[in-house]
């Protein structure tokens, strides 16, 4: 094990559902790494590990202030992604090619599934007796990272999904009727619940929200909205794209037959299908219980939730800051390991970062605290709490 | 006929779909008749003329600036709306209503249904020999009304539109694929035409576009996108959902057997149908001509385009413009009308208002202009000259 810089190159990727600040992150490894004597090139993989194997590679060295400055604002992959998921043979490769191209240091920004590749790189590289100094730089808006306080990307899609819940509320209010949201978030309800943050009053909306991790239950889920539609008139709802039976089934996968992806996950964004079954079922059901049928819409919030252009401060500002911690501990020895965002303080709101273990993130998913549920359908003022300090400041509606 | 003011109060009300600021326009109404002397209460209509009819009003009179200016910021209808659609019945006991209240100004602000309700109370008022000063503020995003170079809230949504789907061809060039986004217009392809404005460089989406002004064929279609990923490899379409075939059949109402409103039209907008069912065409078409299944994606872009928070500031000055123009002209004379957005200036852009009859616009469809329409899937340069400085500063995103 070595300390201080090694001479050589360095690597950086994107992988996964692009988010609207992976730039950023990416951004930061650049502006650390460049401040290192040692390192002769920086260079970006296209498509991630993908574009790594196949030589396709992009030098990063040069880049600008003004650049860098303009990546942080710029959402989606830049480097462009992938939903590869690396085996060991994959990770052979990705490591030839690391030997090859002189690659000391690698940095993957991704999910859990680009922290686990980060670990088999790092073993196979290990075990080669190379030197690899390798990083994963934390990326998902669904927020399901271990021992992370929260995930870069995530404040971002929160606050897109909150000001996109105040509108719909605004709107469900002014021509009253059944709304429908789906959010997104596979296992976790981090992201929907984050749609609490559109209330500011009495009466808004949402009025119910479900979360992955309550288990779902279809005739409970029309009787809550009956009984809010039959107190108010109108019921917005919040509904993860994952949620699930007590079988731990998707409820997404039985309401729809559709396409299945490469880890056999049906796939349940950029479809509306989820939102107009359960429409469908509401339609059906409060029309069997009496009287007029009711007005019910269904909206699947969709990839604007990952890329529209409304950066949460805090997030940039952390995902930059992320990208230049793994770039300073790479350049201090050989050491592997994961960034973390640590929060310091809760009132003003302060964060940090750490080293973890790769083996601690990879592959692991973490859920909603069960503090942070209420009942069956809502979210807890801890959770308010919590997620509050990263979304920015939210816009305040005029009521009359 | 009289000119000048006339004792007694004045009544307003929002009808139909939302937008980013129809307030603004509420606003301005309220602040040109607060200087009015003869004008005793300024009343807010509850959910439209269904509001009025049920005696729903609220008093307006005292509104402060701050509120005013608060609520030129706030998106959706804050008196609430209505689909109703008034008949001469309906009309009637509009009227009688007005009479009741001592009601002598009436400002509807909707769309071209809209309009017509205010042409049918001013008929049955003249044939009563009642003074009443009937106006109809427009307010659509589907920029259809005749006679407008454009609609208030047509702006704020084609903005909303162009950044989503920038974002969105930054996420599809990220992960390529085949990304369907539909659009809202049910006659008139605006708004999708807009989404010509998310391009700046070469290769950017979208790279197709379709609207109801051109008949649609699924054959073609499907060729388009193929002709598109063969030389991109990937491909980000913009779809109206208004899309017709060449004998004016809804290509929605056809995929889908979807519910129909109070007017008899399918169900299109509150649903993910038309999309999914475009993506399933392409999947199932583009696999069968040979290789490994695309992937499709669709997003429907839903009640988001109307009412997110992020408006246009030419589309908020104009509204409230309006707003106040209405409420300056029908306190000048015994005059009716409709008031129209005219483009006085090209560069710089410079717009003002005119009053036109309600005749001229009541229940009348603007289509696109033919010379705004590139082939049979793209936009001129003309409408995009026509469209940029209605939607404010777009963010530029760096590219690697």
């Amino acid at each position: 094990m070595s300390s201080g810089p090694i001479e050589g190159n360095a690597v950086i990727g994107q992988s996964g559902g692009p988010t609207a600040v992976i730039n950023a992150s990416l951004a930061g490894v650049v502006e650390g790494l460049q401040s290192v004597g040692a390192i002769k090139k920086i260079l970006g993989m296209h498509h991630g590990v993908r574009g790594l194997t196949q030589d396709n590679l992009v030098d990063l060295s040069d880049m600008g202030s003004a650049t860098l400055d303009a990546l942080c604002k710029t959402p989606s992959a830049a480097l462009g992604s992938t939903r590869d998921k690396p085996d060991m043979d994959y990770c052979k490769r990705i490591f030839e090619s690391c030997r090859k191209h002189d690659i000391r240091y690698f940095f993957y920004c991704g999910g859990n599934d680009s922290s686990d590749a980060c670990r088999i790189v790092n073993e196979v590289s290990n075990n080669a007796g190379y030197e690899l100094r390798c990083f994963h730089v934390p990326k998902t808006v669904d927020n399901d990272l271990v021992m992370n306080d929260h995930t870069p990307g995530f404040p971002s899609a929160a606050r897109f999904v909150a000001k996109a819940l105040m509108a719909d509320s605004a709107d469900n209010a002014s021509l009253p009727g059944i709304k429908v949201n789906i959010i997104m978030g596979r296992h976790a309800g981090f992201l929907t619940a984050a749609s609490a943050l559109a209330r500011n009053d009495a009466g808004d909306g949402p009025h119910l929200i479900y979360m992955p991790e309550v288990d779902f239950d279809l005739e409970r889920f029309v009787q809550d909205v009956a009984d809010v539609y039959d107190k108010l008139g109108r019921c917005q709802i919040a509904v993860s794209e994952g949620i699930q039976d007590k079988d731990g089934q998707s409820i997404g996968a039985m309401l729809i037959q559709g396409e299945t992806d490469a880890h056999g996950n049906v796939q349940l964004s950029g479809s509306g299908a989820l939102g107009d079954q359960l429409a469908n079922v509401l339609k059906a059901k409060l029309t069997a219980t009496g009287g007029k049928p009711p007005r019910v819409r269904a909206d699947t919030l969709g990839y604007m939730q990952r890329c529209y252009p409304d950066q949460s401060p805090v997030d940039v500002r952390e995902a930059r800051g992320a990208g230049r911690y793994a770039a300073e501990i790479a350049a201090q020895g050989d050491i592997d390991g994961s960034i973390a965002i640590v929060r310091t303080n809760d009132s003003p709101y302060e964060s940090g970062y750490k080293r973890i273990e790769l083996s601690d993130v990879a592959a692991k998913t973490k859920h909603m605290d069960p503090s942070y549920i209420k009942g069956t359908n809502d979210v807890s003022d801890a959770f308010l709490d919590y997620v509050r300090p990263l979304v920015g400041e939210l816009p305040t509606f005029a009521k009359i």
